[in-house]
């Protein structure tokens, strides 16, 4: 089976629902930009890219279902359907870098014809696709260069095709590695709360046939220190100017233990997750999913009733413990101010 | 509700069942020496301590069942169903311990008649139980010494009434201070792939009325480079003599990030934890367990079928990163080898 998570066709959005993986395949449809928030929110579609792509084509169904409006009310209702997928999930830059693209070529349109505005979006929706394909497999392709003969890699989360609408990121790299017979193999956290390692980069894994072991979060010490573990390679949410790395929970406690015994660790995503307004991560904003997260799993209770919780979705690690950073660009080394400023051309 | 969770009362041993904690208060008979090997492989009963002292009254069980035979049959059938229990589970050396001192017991009134035998041994194993209690109530007096006033600790797995058949070990400290008015906050991992923490001493600390939170394994970093946390408190399976510890798998993780952020890391365990035999944590066995407890949750199935999975019970956490063990007679600092050795007067 090819796995397709995004596919836009005609006046409708189908996602793989990510909720429902590995048990069932299932594919979610969007009929209009509510259903692309509500996609977002509750994790329909996940991933830092996969979600900047599924915003664009928020956008583009937006107009459509204001097309029969006055020009102001089609504009005024376009620009708040903007800001409620902007606001969807507060973490990941890439949904915020996808809005605001689109929202730059609707202002440079504003004033043609609702129909040409409409299909002027509707390409810029399809370029964010296309060139989002085509920056993943250059990731690949440059992080390829890093992964040794025979290397073991540790792997958090989920950053393959489901979570970024193309080849991947981290996963991305392991999976061309694979292709490029380098007799790999990965270990993968499960990644509490929602089990991503477990469910989606266990299933990525097994149907690229890379050989792979899936461990629980508290384990990576211990195969660290064992010397079972070659490279660190995780995805990212956003990227401060400093190098500073919004990932998923858990990650920021890998650098910390690939630090203590000298293991490399890289992070690998699409120069649009650097956000060069965030100066480190102090201003990261982290956003704290529900307890139900943590206190069920399915029909299960596991969380003593009462219990109190906190739930962050996302950690820092901070740029000291970062080896490199895998951009379509090139890898980004330390001082990851400078070089990012200078490879962006923000100079 | 009072937290009893062994009782040996006449022919029958009765123990709250874990396993169904904290939804179901419920609780599990041993009727013979056979349930009690079952509820400990199974863990009905879990925590080092507890696993010691159910022990201990599953050989007095034992020596009940064969009372009818020949004395040589009876003392075959015994000695037997000793080395069973011993090899129910292989990392905590308590579990050892308590069934090496059984059996010495009653190599020396192997002389005398069967029903005397009964006697000696049930007296030996209601010892055990009883010096189980008073050395730890003695370390949660001295371990309650080393908590700040307002202290926020944090700490993993389950080490109070229900892990240690008495008032706790790490767990125990934290309701002791609690109990001093220290105003302390308790942070507390839910400890994959069990959840003892987010089952067992989630459930401990809201029946103390102790302020606590819970949190994934993996945001446990993120608290402590917040300067979120002033002590971390543990239990231990096994100490070796050089002071390398055993325990839930995670707790090494821990160990490394408090080092890198220089927080106390200390292991609270009665001095029946060390094992003087083994000289590091490397010659400590790691318990793997099956693969389902990290698979599935309940009837929920969390990975991909077919993962391959690797599920070690236990870390080793390096003497290095330890700054004192809290014991029954007192806090060993380092040099741990000498000082053990000089605390339990086996120079």
């Amino acid at each position: 089976m090819e796995v397709k998570p995004i596919s836009f066709e005609g006046e409708k959005l189908f996602l793989i629902d990510q909720r429902k993986l590995p048990k069932d395949l299932t594919v979610f449809q969007c009929h209009n930009y509510k259903d692309v928030d509500f996609a977002i929110k509750e994790m329909v579609v996940r991933g830092a890219p996969a979600i900047g792509v599924v915003a664009a084509y928020g956008i583009v169904m937006a107009a459509r279902e204001f097309k029969s409006l006055s020009k102001e009310k089609f504009l005024e209702n376009l620009y708040e359907a903007c800001e409620v997928i902007y606001n969807s999930r507060p973490t990941a830059v890439n949904l915020q870098w996808s809005v605001e693209r689109m929202k730059k070529r609707i202002f440079q349109v504003e004033e043609k014809a609702i129909e040409e505005i409409c299909e002027v979006i509707l390409k810029e929706a399809v370029n964010i696709d296309k060139e989002n394909h085509e920056v993943h497999r250059r990731i690949t392709e440059i992080g390829n260069d890093i992964v040794p003969h025979k290397g073991r890699i540790l792997t958090h989360c989920n950053t393959g095709p489901l979570a970024t609408a193309s080849v991947g990121t981290a996963l991305g790299v392991i999976i061309k590695a694979h292709e490029s017979k380098k007799n790999i193999f990965v270990y993968m956290d499960e990644t509490r709360p929602r089990f991503q390692g477990a469910k989606l980069t266990a299933w990525e894994l097994l149907q690229a046939k890379v050989p792979s072991t899936l461990i629980v979060d508290g384990a990576a010490a211990t195969l660290i220190a064992e010397g079972k573990v070659d490279l660190i390679l995780v995805g990212a949410d956003r990227i401060a100017l400093n190098g500073d790395t919004a990932n998923k929970i858990g990650t920021f406690m890998l650098s910390i233990i690939a630090k203590e015994y000298n293991i490399p660790f890289y992070v690998a995503a699409p120069t649009s997750t650097i956000d060069i307004n965030t100066h480190s991560g102090k201003e990261i904003i982290i956003e704290e999913r529900a307890d139900e997260e943590v206190a069920s799993i399915g029909n299960e209770r596991i969380a003593a009733e009462g219990a109190a919780i906190y739930n962050p979705a996302f950690d820092v690690t901070p740029w000291e413990n970062i080896t490199g950073i895998i951009t379509e660009k090139g890898i980004i080394g330390k001082p990851f101010m400078e070089n990012i400023l200078s490879l962006t051309g923000e100079e």
